[in-house]
């Protein structure tokens, strides 16, 4: 059966979309849709104008025989300060606020719609970088190391703090958590990555960043390389930064508990290179 | 500045795909046009079109003032026999086996293509159905649980192991784990649910289904209904079925530590109404 432009148009938006940061030959839609590879290359540059007139993403075309075209998942820094503004209005809620200062974020990191643009932010940052895996650890950094994931098509790795039979044989280390100074234990399955892999660790929460120091760690078990930190929220601290290079959306200033105010600012996204 | 038909169908499309189950008034296409409501009816007449045709979903269509255009995820039954058995192929390798006759599942849930695969196979199932809040339990359910929200448009809440700060006041049951026998306890945050509330649960592994047991009484405490049950995959046992209806998509039949076999098979996803 032959295709309208119009029905192609809508099916190779949906396909795209689909699988973000991944080569499609040509002649995978020119087969699909019996057509001209001319015409498909017509298509394409519709859809490629409107995706970046519309803030959706790149469409790289790779020529030659074993090359196609990639959809590569970026928004535009208006929307991006939205969405930094939008999270900075629904953080700083009073009833949020929790004893000992600390914030309520449960229902943001529960929210797909949130996370699926959280995750498109921090993947427009890493667009152009070699990433292999997404690392975060449980429980609530898994949202959106998924939606980052999701966008930059790479596997998620799940760091936990104890050993699971489910998880087979694993390396485990030890680490000092940044603000209580406790020895804590994380626990990776072995299988989980390979030698010489480039990981973007993500979390919902940094304040001087043992966890994620510790993260680092473990990738120095498994021989990896560290290719980038994102972080949600960032909390002011007067200590010593654990972690020197990192993303993040939103900054914590400060919190009282007795006046009951939180108070937010956009994290250093835009100011460390996000964007 | 307005848009041509093909400029417009593409961006609709993209629109559409990243609002499921969210009702779209026409007149928000109109106005992001600055075109005739007639024409965005006759483009959307195309992309319901394409969507059905090509197995993406519906396009269900509101009349009235309140009224406009939704779309809804739903996969067609080929495409999830495919899932299904690719799902099977990949489970059974024999280097899965773990000790104890446990298989070692992580990459699978941390592969977010096949999440998101996942999610609208179950997303298909529950489309007709009022789903408000999708529960799971910490870790491994999580990227399900998200993956099945994202298309179907509601929140995630994710039950714990234990208290945490982060979490504010919470309510905790004791249950008795389905296979060992033993008490366990289940957390979960008092603000993540509203009384009244439809709940789908899912889970990556059930055998006899103490921990999906376990969720379903957390429910009652926050009298909330069970609308669902999702897993992954099923174990064979000889243990009496806490859970009476649930859905699933592999079914692990056998697994021989001996002769390192691992033997899967469909699950009840057709047979139980999935579809």
């Amino acid at each position: 059966m032959k295709w309208k432009r119009s029905e192609r148009l809508v099916d190779m938006t949906h396909h795209l979309l689909e699988h973000p940061h991944k080569l499609i030959p040509l002649t995978y839609f020119a087969d699909l849709y019996d057509s001209a590879k001319s015409s498909i290359s017509e298509d394409l540059g519709i859809i490629k104008e409107t995706f970046e007139e519309k803030g959706i993403g790149l469409l790289a075309t790779v020529p030659g025989a074993a090359g196609g075209v990639k959809y590569i998942p970026k928004l535009q820094e208006p929307e991006i300060r939205n969405i930094m503004q939008e999270l900075i209005n629904e953080l700083s809620h009073s009833d949020r606020l929790l004893p000992g200062g600390y914030l309520y974020m449960t229902d943001v990191l529960g929210n797909p719609d949130m996370m699926n643009r959280i995750g498109k932010v921090f993947a427009t940052a890493f667009a152009h970088q070699k990433i292999d895996v997404i690392m975060t650890v449980a429980t609530k950094g898994i949202p959106i190391a998924h939606a980052i994931a999701r966008h930059l098509n790479v596997p998620v790795v799940i760091v936990r703090r104890d050993s699971k039979v489910t998880e087979g044989s694993t390396v485990s280390i030890n680490y000092v958590s940044g603000s209580s100074r406790r020895i804590q234990t994380m626990v990776l399955s072995k299988r989980s990555m390979k030698s010489g892999q480039r990981v973007l660790i993500t979390d919902d929460f940094m304040k001087v960043g043992g966890t994620m120091n510790g993260m680092k760690n473990l990738l120095e078990e498994f021989e990896c390389t560290l290719a980038g930190v994102a972080v949600l929220v960032e909390a002011e601290h007067k200590d010593e930064q654990l972690v020197e290079k990192y993303l993040s959306l939103v900054k914590l200033r400060e919190v009282s508990e007795k006046e009951r105010k939180i108070e937010l600012q956009e994290g250093n996204y835009f100011s460390n290179g996000g964007f």
